[in-house]
C-alpha cells in the first residue's frame, strides 16, 4: 500500500497511538487503513460414499485436484459462501451442512474453511475456473495430485472421521512451507 | 475506496472480466482492489464453574459486557488471535482449547470466532480497552448488559452445552438489526 484510499495521499508505516501494530497511515486525512487475514470458504460436497473434487484450471496449482473453495465475500454468510463457491467451480447445488474444519495458514494470512454438503443432483460440471469435476470413493481420491495443504489435512480428518463412524469439527494450522 | 493504493490514480466500481460482482479497479494500473468479510476472534475463558467478561472502555457498546474479542491480525493463527485479545483486554494468560462457535455477521461483513479458553492465573485487570474484568457464575451473568448478539448467542449455548454436559460446536448468523 502506497497510497491512501480514502484521499489518494501517500500513506506511511508507522503504530498509530494506542495501537501495537504498525499500519499504514494516511499523511493528509490520518485514515488507518487495517489490513487483516482472509477467509477462503468452501464444501466437502457428499454423494453416497462419493465426494466430489474439481481440477484447478487457474493458478496456483493448475490442473492439480481440489475442494471447490474461494474468498469469501462481503454481505454473505460463511454458509452461503460454501454454496456459492459449489456452484460457481462445479456448477453444483448443495444443502451446507455442519462445519467440518477450520485450518488457519498464517504466512499468507489466510483462514480456510470448509463445511460438509449434501450434493442435490447429479448435473454437476466444471466452472470456469475448474477443467474437470468428477465424484471420488476413497479408495479413488488422487492424494498425490491434491492441492493445499489445508485441503489435505481436511480430505484425511473426514475419512478417518467417516471410518470411526463419528463426524467433528478439526482445527489446524498449516506452517510456511519448507525452503 | 476512491484512489488506488497501488499508485494513487482515481478507482472505479465495474465487473472484473470473469467477475460476477463490481469491484474497485484503478483506472490507471488496473489492479483490481478485492473487499472481503473480517474476522473477530475470541475466547471464552473458564475459571471453574465461571467465565471472564470485560466492561467495554470503548464504543461501540461502551460500558457494556463482553467476551474479550477483536479483529483478527494478518500473520497469526485464529487461536493465536484468540489469546492475544484474551491478554490485550484482561491482561489474562488462557490456554485455548476448542472451537466453540462461528457466527456470521453478513450485513457488517464480518465472521465472529469463539474458544473455549482455560484461565491460567487469576492476575487479571482491565486492559487498555476494559473499564472492569471480572470472572462471572452462570446465575450471575448480567444478560440485559452484553453487547453483540453473537457473544449473547454464544453465552446461552455455552451454558446449555455446560449444563447437558457436553460442549459442540456452534454456527449461526445475526441478522440485520430491526429498522
Amino acid at each position: 500500500m502506497n497510497y491512501c484510499s480514502q484521499c489518494g495521499a501517500p500513506v506511511t508505516l508507522m503504530i498509530p497511538a494506542g495501537d501495537s501494530l504498525p499500519r499504514h497511515v494516511c499523511s493528509q486525512c490520518h485514515t488507518i487503513h487495517y489490513q487483516n487475514p482472509k477467509m477462503v470458504v468452501g464444501a466437502i460436497p457428499e454423494w453416497q460414499d462419493q465426494i466430489l473434487l474439481c481440477r484447478r484450471a487457474i493458478e496456483p496449482r493448475y490442473g492439480y485436484w481440489t475442494l471447490p473453495a474461494g474468498f469469501m465475500e462481503n454481505l454473505e454468510s460463511t454458509e452461503q459462501a460454501a454454496a456459492r463457491e459449489t456452484l460457481e467451480e462445479a456448477c453444483a447445488r448443495v444443502e451446507v451442512g455442519p462445519l467440518f474444519s477450520m485450518v488457519s495458514v498464517p504466512h499468507i494470512s489466510q483462514v480456510h474453511i470448509f463445511y460438509r454438503a449434501r450434493l442435490l443432483d447429479l448435473d454437476f460440471a466444471p466452472g470456469e475456473e475448474s477443467l474437470e469435476v468428477r465424484l471420488f470413493r476413497e479408495d479413488e481420491i488422487p492424494w498425490e495430485e491434491l492441492s493445499f495443504r489445508s485441503v489435505i489435512l481436511s480430505l484425511r480428518a473426514y475419512f478417518a472421521d467417516r471410518r470411526a463412524g463419528q463426524f467433528t469439527v478439526h482445527g489446524g494450522e498449516v506452517p510456511p512451507p519448507p525452503v
